[in-house]
């Protein structure tokens, strides 16, 4: 073959490569079922189903229905920036193209295994970066500090499983620290999301995480199931909220696809 | 070239046109957002959000958060199999290779808007693969009736809008017909959608369609948005429903994207 054949043959071989086969490969699902063990913050309302009707019918066929409500704020779920920044995006809001992307998973279980307050640093993104590339523009970033399989125990989850106010204070899981914010939104990511219940540590009382993403427009996933079967990078991120007019936040559904 | 290259080149460029490269091409959301004026049917109860906080906090930063309520069955939303058909999947069990798949788009428009009452058959669908070829396994199936645009107004787009059980006789919009279900169940299809409240059209007081579909484990998409926009075939539907453990349906978020 002569060399521009060649250089061609060489673009489509790369091309296919890149593209998503969503037909072939494997699917992930990254989301905590909701049920009343859902987890939510100790002040938000849990998750509550009522059975309107579950058995056989006088028509003679089976029918079952129910009603659900809770906070916006629990189980796996989506901030949309309006949580933090006004005038922000709301659940209805956030363009598709910055919820479904390439994966980029950042491995912190030996460090939140050794600190439950562990913040996730610019540097620990720069170590992962040395080693994977880049970061690219409209990446999903997931941070995996290990926990998700304590979920749903509040008390090992997230410091504790005692609800109203007074137990904000004794919440403790690792977060997103704000220098690691500035430096996803310095990289222009679409999301970032992670397995605890706030992208915020648990000790937080700023919440300036959430701040610097949000001003700029940045959603968060939490309480994100469990990512130990994701490389660090080559998966696809699809991340689908409940499309909640003006909403904070709501439910999520998270899956993802490895080719 | 030799002729194995050549053959090997249009393999690739084959395979380089069916794989779905999700970081070109356009999204649409196929999606209503969910606000007091989401339809539901005239016994089911309508969604409600209640805000919780939206404003500046004493701690110098934005915050806005809400509850929401809800049937199970309203807006763009599932219908999963266990809503009629004893053990079949539920919300959280339908697996996602039934949920992500190629759209194939029926149109209706036509005969929806001489007959409101009219129930797309084994013919409408037979007639489509006459032109597009047989439906697939795992196809996303979605019957366009043309009526989404006529959502939210309960009056037009369902015939009343009216509450309560006297309402349902005067409900009158376009379904699927039982033997067109029967025959999406041969062709072995992962989900079937629509633009009206349900897959069983108004006057339907068996159910029959629901039952077709669902004692076969396929789910359906109900309410779903305007379809104009999709070709008849080449796109790829992804269905996202809110994953309630146990649930009869749930909130859905269905997008589709184009090459």
């Amino acid at each position: 073959m002569t060399k521009p054949v060649l250089t061609l043959f060489a673009a489509l071989l790369a091309s296919s490569a890149s593209a998503q086969d969503l037909s072939k490969g494997t699917w992930i699902d990254l989301t905590h079922a909701f049920n009343s063990d859902s987890v939510y913050w100790p002040t938000a309302n849990m998750f509550e189903q009522t059975e309107i009707f579950a058995g056989h019918t006088e028509g003679g066929y089976y029918y079952s229905s129910y009603d659900f409500a809770s906070s916006e704020h629990g189980g796996t779920h989506l901030d949309a920036p309006v949580h933090f920044a006004e005038g922000g995006h709301s659940s209805d809001e956030i363009p598709i193209e910055q919820l479904i992307g390439p994966g980029f998973v950042i491995d912190v279980t030996r460090q939140s295994a050794e600190d439950v307050d562990y913040l996730v640093s610019a540097a620990d993104i720069e170590a992962f970066e040395a080693e994977h590339g880049e970061i690219p523009q409209g990446a999903i970033v997931l941070l995996n500090t290990g926990r998700a399989g304590l979920y749903p125990d509040r008390e090992t989850y997230m410091g504790t499983a005692a609800r109203g106010q007074e137990a904000v204070a004794d919440l403790h899981f690792p977060g997103l620290g704000v220098d690691g914010a500035e430096l996803l939104v310095a990289r222009g990511i679409g999301a970032v999301g992670l397995d605890t219940p706030s992208i915020d540590y648990g000790q937080s009382a700023d919440f300036a995480t959430h701040v610097a993403l949000m001003t700029n427009n940045i959603a968060a996933f939490e309480n994100v199931a469990d990512m130990s079967a994701l490389p660090a990078t080559g998966s696809t991120i699809i991340a689908m909220p409940m499309k909640i007019e003006g909403g904070s936040g709501g439910p999520l559904r998270i899956i993802a696809h490895l080719p």
